[in-house]
């Protein structure tokens, strides 16, 4: 019997965060943070697949409370997986993704962002799982040995030809395609340059962020974020502490997650400007295209950076075309999977702006390192002015976590996308019925 | 014991309109008419109210499946009203709607948009069912009854004020303050001007558009709607055929449901322009603000028109500050309900461009007719190049429909908001265990 995905296994899983004040910022005062978990379950054999997997592991993040909804909202798609040969969906993860998204009735609740999108987003995240552990590869590699026609084939183009053509798509990859083997082992040499966000969550006070600049500076890290936006003079004090424990040579972020007017953002930058700022992150509503092309046309050379909640590569393109962002952080869970992941990484390319991947959360360092790594080695081809979100948190409940070294990651071995939680974890941190909900 | 809103009731309303194509659309292939139905539950007594209404109906619109899901969005949303006092509610709605929106755990989901935006707004409209059915007034009259302070309140203006202060915005409400009594006077004799969509779904043949738009001529319509946007050899026959019939002075629009890309729609635009178009309904992405932009520019002039599916005030401020739009389409569920439709009808006010509400599908015809009474009275003071949507559909499930008349909406003077379906329809209409789906 060929191998068909036959069932969609899903899990409501919340990590208490909220009693530490860990994640704390101006817009998201006391997270949980969740995982709207998805296991694709398949039975049956065939001869194609290097290895024999039968569970792809996939989720989407949020904050808590409204968990239920993704869990929901990845179980309305997932429908439309089950079924399908396993052989068709991993040969085709173009056609897959574009087949999840074309139910006209569910199209209706997004198109393509909210609730609907975070759903798309892990059951094909748990598709490329899939594909990568039956392929034997680490989802970076599996996607780093596809062909640029292969590749430009994943993206759904309907709403981007205006700003990039898949023929321009394609001439960009072949242009990295000789030099992908040198810069794979850099990679492995090296790792992935990373930033730290550990030390500067709002709810801390100064001795605490002092202390844990202080502890980012001996770890080696040489880039680090601070959260801002709730209360100016704060963030001067908390800017000026945190730039005389980091000395003048690290770089310093700060991210007001939203919590202001564009006019507000502008003020705020104006007066932080002084501390060196290299980028001012999610200064105000992540759909204000060009309230955000205002921003960065005032405050150069600090630049704007958004995209944690910039749903789709539509949003993207449009941030791109309008100069409005000077690094471009896709979320791997926010955007509808690995497909429109990729559809950003070539955006941002053409446009010659760096691709910072948001990351904390659950998982999401996990997931973007992938991303960042195929996106050196067969998109953008450089490491200048990119760096990758690193917060040490929740990394233990993964089977196969990131793994850091001075300030880097160091490049996955493992098949597979990291996706995958320990059943333990799991079991305890399902809500609302796990220990840790009792 | 003061009255408090005691109870959030959900229902899970589908109409089976695909059997019949109704609805048809180049992406929308065969909706399922639904509504995420709410009542607000009050218990308690006090002296302040008008009338002593105990519920307050509202819901927001989607095409079948995944009605649950916004169902399960209201429900989240919903348990932020429970145990508020209905006094404080309904005198404050700027204030309730905030609070609605302000649980940062849930906000997440979107932010303001897809499914937790839908629920919100089934939320908040069934709160001002409840606030004009207590003042005894229909929803228009409420709202018109206001101070044009009292009004500007109604407004998040977080993300708003580097396009419109409410300095601004109460500015161009008190211009029109002096002559609201004249404008409702002659609403109520002559009614709002509206057109029709039913003649041109794209599911239909040639023999029943021409049939259709013959009909829609003889009951006194002068602006029909046609969808294109699948195959254009098609919609030039069909528009062929429409202007035919309609002779050369009725208003021809089409609308392609997003069906195009931004160089496709343009191609679009220009071979149907020989049939004199009025407007180009959502040419393309929902979310292309700048795509919309180019669109407009070139194929003035006809309109760009957009907005159904444009889920915040955040981005009609963009629409609209970028020249993107000459037709701003406000639909009353998407946007997070009455309040954020205040605030689009004001930017809309500012750029003088007018409002033409999306309608159809199950009750948005009922409630956009109040939005469009008080634009006229209170806001815009115009009805140039003003219509609303109509689509003869499902109006016999509600308690106080629509009334039409020669092609104009009557001023509706049921106390209410107009959203309240009859119970027999909400018993029978349930899914899935409604007679209708049984």
């Amino acid at each position: 019997m060929p191998a068909r995905i036959v069932d969609l296994e899903t899990i409501d899983v919340r990590f208490p965060t909220s009693r530490d004040l860990d994640g704390s910022d101006a817009m998201n005062e006391a997270p949980d943070y969740s995982a709207a978990y998805v296991v694709l379950h398949v039975d049956g054999t065939d001869d194609h697949a290097v290895h024999p997997a039968t569970e792809g592991h996939g989720f989407t993040f949020t904050i808590g409370r409204g968990n239920e909804l993704a869990v929901a909202a990845a179980e309305a798609i997932g429908k439309r997986a089950i079924g399908l040969s396993v052989d068709e969906v991993v040969n085709d993860l173009g056609g897959f993704a574009r087949h999840l998204e074309s139910d006209s009735q569910l199209r209706w609740l997004g198109p393509a962002k909210g609730t609907i999108h975070l759903g798309t987003a892990a059951v094909l995240n748990a598709a490329w799982d899939l594909a990568a552990k039956r392929a034997d590869k680490p989802l970076w590699k599996l996607l780093a040995d596809m062909s640029p026609r292969q590749i430009v084939d994943l993206v759904d183009w309907r709403y981007l030809t205006d700003v990039l053509s898949p023929d321009a798509a394609l001439e960009l990859l072949e242009r990295q395609e000789p030099t992908r083997a040198e810069r794979t082992a850099l990679l492995q040499r090296d790792g992935y340059p990373a930033y730290t966000t550990s030390a500067g969550w709002l709810g801390y006070d100064d001795a605490k962020l002092a202390r844990l600049c202080q502890e980012a500076v001996d770890a080696g890290w040489s880039s680090v974020k601070l959260k801002v936006g709730a209360n100016l003079e704060d963030d001067v004090r908390r800017c000026g502490i945190a730039r005389r424990i980091l000395g003048p040579d690290a770089r310093l972020m700060i991210d007001a997650n939203q919590n202001l007017s564009v006019p507000d953002a502008i003020r705020w930058a104006e007066a932080l400007a002084p501390f060196d700022i290299w980028w001012f992150e999610e200064p105000t509503s992540p759909d204000d295209i060009l309230g955000h092309a205002a921003i960065a046309k005032r405050i150069a050379p600090i630049n704007v950076a958004t995209g944690e909640h910039a749903h789709n590569a539509v949003m993207f393109k449009q941030f791109l075309a309008a100069d409005a962002i000077g690094i471009c952080q896709i979320d791997a869970c926010r955007l509808g999977g690995v497909n429109e992941a990729v559809a950003t990484l070539l955006l941002a390319a053409a446009h010659e702006v760096p691709v910072c991947p948001h990351a904390g959360g659950v998982g999401l360092c996990e997931l973007v390192q992938h991303l960042s790594i195929f996106d050196y080695i067969a998109v953008s081809g450089s490491l200048e002015n990119r760096v990758i979100e690193y917060v040490d948190h929740l990394h233990e409940h993964f089977i196969d976590p990131v793994r850091m070294s001075g300030g880097r990651y160091l490049v996955p071995e493992a098949p597979g996308y990291s996706a995958e939680i320990k059943r333990d974890t799991l079991t305890h941190f399902r809500f609302p019925d796990g220990g840790a909900w009792k």
